[in-house]
C-alpha cells in the first residue's frame, strides 16, 4: 500500500451513511482500495509507505466547492454594502483594472490554498483564464472544474465572441483528458450572454460531453430583468433554450417559482447554494428544501471572496444547514445527512464524477481529510455528522489528501510556499484599493 | 510601563471609531494607560516589563459576549432538530442527569476555555451554580458576569424560592465588590418564573445597583404563552411589572411589536441578539436594524453550544451583519461598524461597565486581543472593520490579554492545561450520552 490512515472516525458519506467509529482506508494509486475497521487494515498498514494515526480526527472525503471565484479573493473586502447588480459594476471596474494573467494565478494561488488548507480537495471555478486557475491548483496540488468563460460585453481580456469561442476550445485540448480537471463551458449568466450564445456555449460542452455552467436567478432583478427581455425567467428561459440537463450546473437559484423547481427536478439540472454570499448581498433565500424535497441535486458553493468575504465551505455548511430552519420555522429543515452530502456527493454529481469523487469508497479517488475533533470547541463529540456540520471548523482540518498524495500536513500547504503569495498579495493592495478610488 | 504593545493596526471601538494604522498601547496597573501611534510609544516600550510586536495583527478591546450558558459545553450536540420548547424539556432532562457543582464546574471551564481562546474576555452567563462560572472564569483569568438564578420548578439544584433568594444575596456578599465578576440576578424567563417572583429578583438587583437578566420574547410560542397568561406579550408584560431600565438585559427579543420596539428603546433596556442559536432553533430573526434605527443598546451573544453548537462570538458577529440583509433585502442593513459596536461597546453597555471595558482607551481594563491578519482567508486587508466583521475566524486570535495579564498566548491558554479537561469531558461523555437515551 502507499497509504494507510487508520483509527480515525470515518465519515465515508456513502449512499448508506456509513460511520465507522475506528477504522481508516487503505490506498493504492492515488486510489481507495479499502475502507474498514483499523483490525483489518493492520496488515495493509505494516508493509505501506506511509502511516497516518487518525485517532481524534474524523476522516471524510475532501469536500467539494461548487461554486466560486478563487482569484477574486485579490479584491476581498474591497466593495462593500451594496446589492448585486450596483455591486457587480464597482467589481469589474476593479476587476478591469487589475487582472492579467499574472494577477490572476496570483489571485488564484491565493484563493485554492484557502480552499485546500480548509479542506476542499475539488473546486468549480468560474473565472477569466481558466488556465491560469488549473496551473495554480497544479502548483497546490487539488482538482479543479473550471473552462471557457462566455460574456457579451469585451470583459477583462476583451475578447470576442469567435476568441470566446475558440479559448473554450484550446481549454478543451489542453485540458480535456486530465484526471486532476474537470472541463466546462461556463458563460456567467442569461443577464450577461444572449440566447444565442449560451446556446452556442452549450454546444461546445455537450460536443465534449462536458459540464455546462452559469449563474442562474441570483436576485429578484435578474429574474424581473430576463423576464422584460425574453419573456421568462430565468429557469424558464434556459429549459426553453434547451440548456438543462445532468451536466448543467446552475449557481445560486434563489428565485424560484413552483415550476421552475419541478423544470430543475425533471432535467436533472444542479442547483449551487451559495449561502452566505446569497445573505450577504441581500440576495434572499434560496428554497433548498423545497428542492430537496423535490430530489434536485443541491451542491454547496462558497462563491467568491469578493462577495463572502473568505471562502469557508464550513460556514457555508453550517448556514445551509440552518438558516432554512429560521426561515421556514421549522427545526428539522434540512438534516445533517443532506447538508453534508450536499458539500461532497452532491458537490460530485454536479461534477459528473460520483464515481471518483465525493465519498470514501473503494475505487474512487484517495481525496480525504482528517479533522482534529479534540480542540475546546469541539468536545464531547455525540455524533460525527452533527459534529461536522454544526461544531467544524475551517482550522480543525489538519491534513489533506488528493489522490493519495498529502497536500496539507498539520495545517500546512505541502507543495507551496504559502507566504510568497501573501506577500506578492500585499505588495498589490495599494494598486487594488486605488483601482476604484 | 507593565505592558506595552506596538506595530498593530489598532481598531480602538471608542466612539469615534478612531483606527490607529500603526500603534499600540501602554499599560500599568491592569489598565490602558495610552492608545497611540507606535512612534509615540517608543519612548514608553524601552523600559517596559513586557512589549508585544503587533506587527502584522490587529489589535482590538476582548469581545464581551452578552449571552451565554457556558457550562451547557458539556451537551454540545446531543439534542438537535427540535424547536425551542421539546427541545428545552430534553435538554432539561440531560442536565438534571448530569449537573452538579463538580460537573457544572468542568462545563464552565470547557465552555469558558473555548471563549477566552477566541478572543473574549468578558461573557454575561446563567446558569446553575453560578459561583462555579466565577471558580472557572478565575482559574482561565477572565471576567464574568452572573448571579443568582430564578425558577420556579426546582430544577438542577431542588432550590425552592427562599433558597434562591439566599443564593442571589450570597453571591453579592462573595462577589459584589469583585473587579472582576459584574453581579447579577438573573430569573429564567417570563414563562418560567412568575410575575412575584421576576420582582423578587428584581428587587435584589435593584438593592444592590446591579443587573437583571432574563431570557425575552425568543418564539413565537413563548411571546403567545405569556400573552395568554398574563394578558400581555413578553416585553409589554415585563414593563408592566417595572423591570426594564438600563440595569436590564434581555436575551434573544425575536418576537417583538413596534410598541415593544419604543418600550425597549424608553426603558434603556438591553436586548441580546443571538443569531446563531435563533436561526438554528428556527426561533425566527430578530428585528435588529429596527432595534439599531430606535437606538436600543443591541449586544451579542453566542447563546450556549447546546443549541449553538459552539461559543464563536465571530460567526455571531459576521451572522449578525448578513443575515438581516437578506432578510431586509437591504445589502446596507447593519454597517460593520454597528456589527463590532454589538460585539464590544453594546456589551460593556449592557454590563453598565462602559467605563471598563469595551473599547481601547486610557483609564480601560487592559483587555485586549491581537488578531492575526497575514493569513491566507485574510489577506488582502482593505478595511480593518470590515475585516473583523467579515473575514476574522476565531483561530485567528493569537494573544488575549486580561487587564494587562496575558492569558492567552500563541493561540494556547497561559494558566490552564486545557488536555486536562477535555480528557474529562471524554471520559463523562457516554453518561451525558446515557442521560436521554
Amino acid at each position: 500500500m502507499d497509504l494507510v490512515i487508520k483509527d480515525a472516525t470515518v465519515v465515508t458519506c456513502d449512499a448508506d451513511g456509513t460511520v465507522i467509529k475506528s477504522g481508516g482506508v487503505a490506498v493504492e494509486n492515488g486510489r481507495i482500495v479499502r475502507v474498514a475497521p483499523s483490525a483489518e487494515l493492520e496488515p495493509l498498514a505494516a508493509n505501506a509507505r506511509q502511516v497516518v494515526d487518525g485517532s481524534g480526527h474524523i476522516l471524510m472525503p475532501g469536500l467539494v466547492n461548487a461554486h466560486c471565484h478563487a482569484a477574486d479573493s485579490l479584491f476581498r473586502g474591497l466593495v462593500e454594502n451594496l446589492p448585486l447588480e450596483p455591486w457587480l459594476q464597482t467589481v469589474w471596474k476593479a476587476e478591469g483594472a487589475i487582472l492579467n494573467r499574472q494577477t490572476t494565478y496570483l489571485g488564484n494561488v491565493l484563493g485554492l490554498a484557502e480552499l485546500l488548507l480548509s479542506g476542499v480537495t475539488t473546486v468549480m471555478d468560474m473565472f477569466w483564464y481558466p488556465d491560469e486557475t488549473v496551473r495554480a491548483a497544479r502548483l497546490l496540488g487539488m482538482r479543479v472544474s473550471t473552462g471557457g468563460i462566455f460574456f457579451d460585453p469585451p470583459g477583462v481580456n476583451g475578447q470576442d465572441l469567435a476568441g470566446r469561442i475558440a479559448a473554450a476550445e484550446r481549454f478543451f485540448e489542453e485540458f480535456g483528458d486530465a484526471e486532476d480537471v474537470f472541463s466546462a463551458v461556463l458563460p456567467h449568466g442569461a443577464y450577461t450572454v444572449s440566447p444565442e450564445n449560451l446556446r452556442t456555449a452549450k454546444k461546445i460542452a455537450d460536443r465534449h460531453g462536458a459540464l455546462f455552467c452559469t449563474h442562474a436567478a441570483e436576485t429578484r432583478a435578474e429574474r424581473a430583468d430576463v423576464e422584460s427581455r425574453y419573456g421568462r425567467p430565468v429557469i424558464r428561459h434556459l429549459d426553453h433554450l434547451g440548456l438543462l440537463d445532468e451536466r448543467t450546473v446552475l449557481a445560486h437559484c434563489v428565485h424560484l417559482d413552483d415550476e421552475e423547481i419541478e423544470i430543475l427536478a425533471r432535467t436533472g439540472t444542479t442547483a449551487v447554494h451559495n449561502p452566505l454570499s446569497n445573505l450577504k448581498l441581500a440576495s434572499g433565500f434560496a428554497r433548498v428544501p423545497d428542492m430537496l424535497e423535490a430530489k434536485i441535486n443541491v451542491a454547496l458553493g462558497t462563491d467568491g471572496a469578493i462577495s463572502g468575504n473568505d471562502l469557508d465551505m464550513w460556514m457555508a455548511l453550517r448556514l445551509a444547514a440552518t438558516i432554512h430552519k429560521a426561515n421556514t420555522g421549522r427545526a428539522d429543515a434540512v438534516s445533517t445527512t443532506e447538508a453534508i452530502h450536499m458539500a461532497t456527493g452532491a458537490g460530485a454529481r454536479a461534477l459528473c464524477a460520483g464515481d471518483r469523487i465525493g465519498s470514501l469508497e473503494p475505487g474512487k479517488f484517495a481525496d480525504m481529510i482528517l479533522i482534529d475533533c479534540q480542540r475546546p470547541h469541539a468536545v464531547p463529540m455525540f455524533d460525527p455528522v452533527t459534529h461536522l456540520v454544526y461544531s467544524t471548523a475551517k482550522s480543525d482540518v489538519r491534513h489533506v489528501f488528493v489522490g493519495g498524495v498529502q497536500v496539507v500536513r498539520d495545517g500546512q500547504l505541502t507543495r507551496h510556499n504559502i507566504e510568497d503569495t501573501l506577500a506578492e498579495v500585499n505588495s498589490l493592495q495599494p494598486r487594488i484599493a486605488a483601482s476604484i478610488a
